[in-house]
């Protein structure tokens, strides 16, 4: 194997380790040395690799976000070639992001963001990237929406995929799918006629 | 000062004390000292009132959860009197929520849910308050709703609520007054059509 394959399935091990320590235990409760030892690497290895904990947060981010906008170009890709209707686009687009995975550590994340601006930072660009796709959603929708009423559908849609995302804590009734419909039946008419 | 009252205002205090030293630094990385000496009491005064953090941690959830549903008694009853319309209603019920507060104590409290069942009940039960009140708005809006459409709206309102009371991380471009609003209006005319 060579060095750079190496140094590249470390970095693999380092985050997958990181993503389950910091999900069950929170990044501020586990020690690089834990991280090292679940991960089979050095801690010197971990800091040739990452300068901080915050570097490691900042890579589990930007790998979620490569992997949502990877989906999303695809949804894209299918509107596109009318393989999917509008209603079916969002539904695509809730599916992917109801009950979201790592939760624990996806809000030990948000509140962090709030104590340190890197983080901030980083959560900022991310959603940046998902308005993106949003806002084409939402034009494919209705084609004559602009100004501030297409900025409050793009907040709208960027709302419901956060609270959809996290709905496990407030404990819903129907199965993801159900919502997923309907909660895209629901944004298509509203932006038809907002 | 009767001892009853004395009692209260220590609760008071280190309610406030907590709400902050949480918010800023995290409810693991607080000491019961560090508490104790902000709020001006002795650490034995705040197990007297509170068994653990974890008590101290749902008394602040159930404080938010009061307010907020004293705020949506008020609501409920001037749409009921006619002095809101529905879309009015709406908009005071997201207004309410946007841009929340303490948001780092917030997420630090959600993190907590996935990893200590206790507090997952206290936030499951806050949330089947809220959807008490959405439930009763989404039929103010449309009296024909029932069933899984009105199952789905109460969830589609839900996450809006939770999204928008959390879009301070995302960066959003509307002003809060001009985000409730359009939402409000958007939401109503999906109720209508669903």
């Amino acid at each position: 194997m060579s060095a750079v394959q190496q140094e590249k399935n470390g970095r693999v091990r380092i985050l997958a380790a990181a993503r389950t320590l910091f999900d069950n235990h929170g990044f501020h409760q586990t020690a690089m040395a834990e991280l090292a030892v679940t991960a089979q690497v050095s801690v010197g290895q971990i800091y040739r690799l990452f300068r901080s904990k915050e570097d490691i947060i900042e890579a589990l981010v930007l790998d979620d976000a490569d992997q949502w906008c990877a989906e999303m170009e695809d949804v894209q890709a299918r509107l596109d070639s009318g393989e999917l209707t509008v209603e079916a686009t969002f539904k695509q687009l809730f599916i992917h992001t109801i009950d979201e995975k790592d939760e624990a550590l996806s809000f030990d994340i948000l509140a962090e963001s709030f104590r340190n601006p890197a983080v901030a930072d980083t959560i900022g660009a991310m959603c940046q990237r998902f308005r993106t796709y949003i806002r084409y959603f939402a034009c494919a929708a209705n084609d004559k929406l602009s100004g501030e009423a297409l900025d409050a559908a793009e907040e709208m849609i960027l709302a419901c995929l956060f609270g959809l995302g996290h709905r496990s804590i407030s404990r819903p009734r129907l199965p993801a799918s159900s919502a997923a419909h309907w909660t895209a039946q629901m944004i298509v008419t509203a932006l038809r006629k907002v």
